[in-house]
C-alpha cells in the first residue's frame, strides 16, 4: 500500500538548522521511501496536505495513560498526599475495563493534539497495550515496579518483551523501576538485570520532588543518580522522568548515560517544585525530551503546551531571554525525545527510511502574519487543537481532526461509565 | 430586541464560591434582564447553548492591539533592545491602514478565544477604535504618552473621552502614561490632571523589568509607586500593567488605590523577569486582573493560556501546591479584571442588570470525566479554541466558532498585505 502526501510544507527536524521544504512524501507500508518535488511514482492513495505544515509526530516521553480516570480528582496537592489520599485507594479498585477505556481516551487525546508516540509506565499494562494497539499509537510500555510489587510484574515484563520487542514493532517493552525512594537496592538491581536480559532500557522517576530526594540521601548518603551508578545501573539505557535537583556530580555521571531525561514542566509546576535546569543539561550534552506525565496531575496531554511551558520557564530560570532556541524546543518534542526513549533510528524526523509518523498543522494561524521564523510560530502560537491529520506507522489515524481508527464516542461513554462506577 | 439563551450551564462568577446553574438567560437589548428556570417571556430570538457552560466573557486587562504586526518579529529579546531595534523603527512607518487591519485581527483572535473586553494602549488609537467598533468588542482605549509625545495625544484623549465616556458606552477612554522611566514628573502630573478633568483613570506599565525600575530609583531615589504617590497620582484610578518588583512600602500605597494590577504572566516570562507575587498582592486586598500584553511579544491573545500560566507560576513562586484556588484565577479573568479596569458595575459576572457579555464553552472535553470541580476543569483543560459562542453587548459576535460581525478572511488578507508592505 503506497500513499503519496502532496502539497506539504515539510519541517523535517533532521538537520541542525530549521528548514521548510515544499515537497511530496511517498510512503510504502509503514516507511517513508521518497521525499522529493512532484513525485510521479505509482501510489494507491493520495493525501493532500492542503499547504499545511507537515512535521514528525510528537513524542511524549513520560505518561501514565490509564490515569485519565484521576483527571480532576483531588488535584493540586503534595506528591505523597496526592498518592496516598487520592490515588492509591482508588487504584486498588481499578479493573481491566477501567484501565482499557481510560487508556483509550488518553491515546485519542494525544493523537488529536499531535502526539504519535508515548513512553508509558503504570500497572495493568496488558489492557493499556490493548488500547494502544486498537487506537493505533506507537509506544514504549513498562510495568512500574515498587518494593511491594509482586513477582508477577517481572513475569509480565518478560512475557510482553519477548512478544513485542522484535525489529520494527510499533510497541516496545521497557523495564520500569518506579523511583529510588520506593525501590530498594535489591529491587533496582533486579530491574537492571532484567533490562540486561531483555536487551531493553529502564524507565524511572528520578528526582521529582525535593522531599523524596532528601529521603534517598538520608538513607544511602548518596543522591539517586549516585545510588544507581554504584550498582552500575547505567550499563543499560535509561529514560529518566523529571531530573530535578541534580548536582554537578550527578550531571557528570549522566553525561555517559545512554537515553536521557524527560522534562515534564507542567507536572513539575503542579508539584510546586523548582524549575528543571534543562539549559544546563543540554549544554552538558544530555538528551532532553518532553513529557506530560499522567493526566491525573497535569490535566492535558497536549505537548504543544509543554513546549511553551519549557520555553517560558527556562527564560525565568536563566534570566536570559533566549536560553534555548525555538527549534531546539521543537527537537525536544521530536528527534531528541526519540533519542531519549531509544527510537531515534525509526522516528523523530521525516527522512527516507524512517517510519511514517507525520502530523499536519493547520497553517491558517501561521499565515496571518510574516513567516520569518516558522519554529517560533509553532512554539508560541500553535496549540494541539491546530493539528489536522496524524499518520502513524503509515496509517491515517487522524483526518480533519477526527479519529479514524476508533469510535471516539464509544470510548468516552465507556470511560465515563467506568469513572462513575469507580 | 429580546434574546433567550436556553439549555445553559451557567457559571455566573457572581458569588464567593463557584456554582453551576442550569437556567435560561433573557437579554433585552444589551442587558441581562432575567435569569431563571424555563423562562416563558416573549423573545425575538432563541439561542440554544446546547448544554454548554456559559460564563462571563473574559476581560483582557492589558493589550496593544495594533502590535499584531510585530508578531514573530525579532522575538525573545531584552525589553530595551526589542523596543529600540525592532519596534520603534517600524512604528515610524505604521500608517492608518496598518493600525486598522492589525487591530481587527487582534479583536477577532480575542473574541474567538473568549475575550469580550480589553483595555488597550498604543498610538494611532483612532483607527484601533474604528476596528473595535466594527468587530464589536468592548474596550477601554488610551493614547500612550511618553516624554516625546506631541501635545496631539492630549487633544486626542480629550476629544475621544468627550465623545465616548457617556454612561453605557461600549468604548471608554482612559489616559495613559507609558511608564515612569520614559515619562518625567511633569508629564506624569499632566496625565493625572487630564484624568481628573475627564473623570477617568490612568493606564500605565509599572515595574515591568528590573532595569527600568532601577533607572527610576537612581533618578528619583524613589520607587515608581512612591514617585506616583508623591504627586498624589493615586487620587485617580489606576490600571497598572505588570506590578513586578514591588516592595512592602509600594504595596502599602497600592492598597489604597482605586483600580488594580494587571498580571501578564507570559509577557513577564518572555522578558525573563521574576514571577509577580500575585498571591501576596491578593492577600493585601489589591484587585488583580489578567492580560496578554501585546501580541508582538506574547504571540497569543488567548486568556485561557494566561490563566494556566498564572496558576502554574504561583505554585513555583510560593512553593505551595494551591496558593490560589482555580475559581480565584477565573475571577481574575472576569469580575476581578472588571474591577481593575473600572467596569465591574457593568460586566465581569452574569447578573440581572449587567451588560450581556457571555461566552459558551464547548463542554465535550469536560464531560469526558467527572465534574467534581468545574473551575479546575476550565482552568487546566480548556483552551481558547473551545469557545463556541460569544455575545457582546447583547449581540452574537461569535457563533459556532465563526465571527459573525466581520469578514475574517478580508481582515487577514489586508493584515498580511500591510505587513508585507511595512
Amino acid at each position: 500500500m503506497k500513499k503519496l502526501v502532496t502539497n506539504a510544507y515539510i519541517l523535517d527536524m533532521a538537520s541542525d538548522e530549521p528548514d521548510i521544504m515544499h515537497k511530496d512524501i511517498l510512503i510504502d507500508g509503514n516507511r517513508i521511501v521518497k521525499i522529493d518535488n512532484n513525485i510521479q511514482d505509482e501510489y494507491d492513495e493520495i493525501i493532500d496536505a492542503g499547504g499545511n505544515i507537515v512535521m514528525p509526530g510528537l513524542i511524549n516521553g513520560h505518561t501514565h495513560l490509564a490515569m485519565n480516570i484521576f483527571r480532576n480528582y483531588l488535584y493540586d496537592n503534595k506528591l505523597i498526599n496526592w498518592l496516598e489520599d487520592a490515588i492509591y485507594p482508588v487504584e486498588e479498585k481499578l479493573d481491566q475495563d477501567s484501565i482499557f477505556w481510560n487508556s483509550c481516551i488518553s491515546c485519542i487525546e494525544m493523537i488529536k493534539s499531535g502526539t504519535t508516540t508515548c513512553n508509558d509506565m503504570y500497572f495493568g499494562m496488558n489492557k493499556t497495550v490493548e488500547a494502544i494497539e486498537k487506537v493505533g499509537l506507537r509506544a514504549n510500555v513498562a510495568w512500574g515496579m515498587k518494593n511491594d510489587s509482586q513477582i508477577d510484574k517481572f513475569d509480565k515484563t518478560r512475557e510482553y518483551a519477548l512478544r513485542y520487542n522484535y525489529p520494527g514493532s510499533r510497541i516496545n517493552v521497557l523495564v520500569s523501576a518506579d523511583s529510588t525512594y520506593n525501590c530498594d537496592v535489591e529491587m533496582l538491581k533486579a530491574c537492571k538485570d532484567l533490562a540486561q536480559e531483555l536487551h531493553t532500557g529502564i524507565h524511572i522517576h528520578l528526582p521529582e520532588t525535593l522531599i523524596e530526594e532528601r529521603k534517598v540521601k538520608r538513607l544511602y548518603n548518596k543522591s539517586s543518580v549516585e545510588l544507581l551508578d554504584s550498582i552500575n545501573a547505567f550499563e543499560v539505557p535509561f529514560v529518566i522522568a523529571n531530573g530535578l535537583y541534580l548536582c554537578d556530580k550527578d550531571i557528570e555521571i549522566l553525561k555517559k548515560m545512554k537515553g536521557g531525561i524527560i522534562h515534564n514542566p507542567i507536572s513539575n509546576c503542579k508539584l510546586s517544585q523548582d524549575i528543571c535546569d534543562i539549559t544546563k543539561l543540554k549544554q552538558n550534552g544530555i538528551n532532553v525530551g518532553l513529557g506530560t506525565d499522567g493526566i491525573g496531575r497535569t490535566r492535558t496531554l497536549d505537548l504543544f503546551e509543554e513546549m511553551k511551558m519549557a520555553s517560558y520557564l527556562q527564560k525565568i530560570k536563566t534570566k536570559n531571554q533566549k536560553p534555548i532556541e525555538p527549534y531546539e524546543i521543537l527537537k525536544m518534542a521530536t528527534i531528541d525525545g526519540a533519542k531519549v526513549i531509544g527510537k531515534s533510528e525509526e522516528i523523530g524526523s521525516i527522512e527516507v527510511g524512517k517510519k511514517a509518523d507525520l502530523i499536519f498543522i493547520d497553517s491558517r494561524k501561521i499565515h496571518d502574519a510574516t513567516i520569518n521564523n516558522i519554529c517560533s510560530y509553532i512554539l508560541y502560537t500553535i496549540n494541539g487543537s491546530d493539528v489536522d491529520t496524524a499518520i502513524i506507522d503509515g496509517e491515517v489515524i487522524l483526518r480533519n481532526k477526527m479519529i479514524m481508527s476508533f469510535d471516539e464516542e464509544e470510548a468516552r461513554r465507556n470511560a465515563i461509565s467506568v469513572i462513575d462506577r469507580v
